[in-house]
């Protein structure tokens, strides 16, 4: 156990936007309420998975919807406590602790805000180690654990109890509701037991963005050191020539094209993104696909941009990482990889493809 | 307190088609089910609503959805005990009775099925009187009794409890969720006590369907005899001459015009449906507008025709009849008056436009 304070948060927002593999929603929104929050409640209690009793109840807090929407329509902090509170009156007990339903983006930091002012801890974990757009994309889905009984809330003071069979039906269900309830609201979800937060989760995800975020600010050859930290690959060298983009239903969907660099020259590097980055391809040849990690860090800082950030002629250098090992499954792929999102690729891994 | 048994229940059916005013639904896939339940689990206790206590705690169940999906995708009765037990469980409460919320169509008939397989009373009464096609659309929004906690259920073992701020916001979501799910779910909805229910329904509606139907089953001049029973006008006597129908989002929109025979030789009506027969107009006259009813029968049977079976040449009656007075509030006129559904006509009573 330590104790979470500003400076930890600043580390991590860029550690999220890191692993937010160029979506997951600005963190920025999500650092300023846990700055706010900390500030005037002090630093929140972040726990590792093994302090977790068996029979806590541990409850991910998230927002849900278009982060664009977000933007416009900050939430005021009240409405992922009255997701908690709807939580723990329907299912009679008491929340013990919270944590990030994703490692990427803005949702890894809002846990802090909602911490900060109802006194709980969170824990050092998450269910994706990275961004993915669907609430069945997470290790708890892998595992059986039912997203339901959910509960979302949204600014008006509407709220739902969501009772689906499986994640997949959350998902259905859920966007739906919050398309409708003015495309972003917070939700209490995937509510589990401590040992299964320990079993399933992704753990130290949190401390993993605070230490990407440490090398981000600190280091003086920041992309070696994500590499190594990352035991990533560093895909493409190049300036983006090139971006297309969309907006349907809240995604994103679009690609980005590169022109070399350096080792690259002479080559040319294509980037698909829905939201998240999820395909890379060199000269045609994919060089890492979904659920392995996409980031695209500016050559000179390491800084991550997102794919809204993405300027003609920017100097840029793409970096891959192997995602964790549960993705790897005949399950994860199904869930998460590259046929689940459309694209016409075998999923191969990043050691595999850049060997 | 009297039992209904299956030749009451066919009776309410046809009453039910005569209030539903051209929508509300068939009302021959509830009599089916109505008539299962009792023909296997025996005659259902109807209450009139000076029985209910107080303290007792009634709850209308009804489907929600296009009915044309029903039809589809019939229910097999489970979807509502699933949502009644739903609904029991988040209010830690025992259901005393159950209730049509309308009046008109398929929904009056449904809550006799789900009364007989769990043993509930049916009360004698409504929320509408007749059908409407939102949620907000009952005496109870009028009195400010909330349509939350409502629970929706399908045949999947999917449930939601909704608890929204108003009718209004339950209409909006509990809608997105239902097209959702499948675009036919069975609710519960407007949980009340028995003091709510006795002072804001619309007290008899069941026993007044049984009536009607019965006149239309057995009178020698059933229409002159349903004149006389609701107060009523004829409006226009004709034969059809077009009708223009478009279905959206569930909802069918269209006109029929009819060309006059009889007592309106040389004189030309327009009904202006939207699920419901909405609007009147001889030779471009308003003779009747919503939330009074327009039920077009059958000119030789006095049988109902729903707006999908309003066919080129037959020869019909239009039938008008006074609403309940609680609608002929502001509020009511606001809620369900001719603005609502867009037409450019202030509301005028019936009686006003036939003097």
């Amino acid at each position: 156990m330590r104790y979470i304070g500003k400076e930890e948060i600043e580390k991590m927002a860029i550690g999220a936007a890191l692993l937010g593999t160029g979506g997951g929603g600005d963190p920025f929104i999500g650092k300023l309420m846990a700055l706010q929050a900390i500030e005037k409640y002090g630093p929140v209690k972040l726990l590792s998975a093994d302090e977790l009793d068996d029979e806590a109840l541990v409850v991910p807090s998230a927002m849900m919807g278009a982060p664009t929407v977000m933007v416009e329509k900050v939430p005021s902090g009240n409405e992922s406590i009255a997701a908690f509170n709807a939580l723990e009156e329907y299912l009679g007990r008491k929340i013990t602790a919270t944590m990030p339903i994703e490692a990427g983006g803005v949702n890894s930091l809002l846990p802090f805000a909602l911490a900060a002012r109802v006194g709980l801890p969170v824990v050092d974990a998450d269910g994706m180690g990275r961004a993915f757009p669907e609430l069945q994309m997470v290790t708890y889905y892998l595992d059986g654990i039912n997203a339901s009984p959910m509960v979302l809330a949204d600014e008006k003071d509407n709220s739902i109890v969501l009772n689906a069979v499986d994640g997949v039906w959350t998902e259905k269900i859920a966007r739906a509701a919050t398309m409708t309830m003015g495309g972003s609201l917070m939700n209490a979800i995937y509510p589990m037991s401590g040992k299964q937060a320990r079993e399933s989760s992704i753990i130290g995800s949190l401390s993993f963005e605070e230490k990407l975020g440490d090398i981000i600010m600190t280091s003086k050859q920041p992309i070696d050191d994500l590499v190594e930290a990352t035991n990533g690959y560093i895909l493409f060298e190049g300036k983006i020539r090139d971006v297309e983009r969309a907006t349907d239903g809240g995604f994103v969907r679009g690609k980005a094209v590169f022109e070399g660099m350096n080792q690259n020259k002479s080559s040319e590097c294509t980037l698909e993104f829905q939201n998240e980055n999820l395909i890379c391809l060199v000269d045609g040849q994919p060089k890492c696909l979904t659920p392995d990690l996409i980031t695209v860090l500016d050559a000179e800082t390491g800084m991550p941009i997102t794919t809204e950030g993405l300027k003609f002629g920017m100097r840029v250098v793409i970096l891959g990482m192997p995602c964790d090992p549960k993705w790897r499954t005949d399950k994860g792929i199904e869930t998460v990889g590259p046929g689940y999102f459309g694209y016409d690729f075998e999923y191969q891994t990043i050691e595999a493809l850049n060997q």
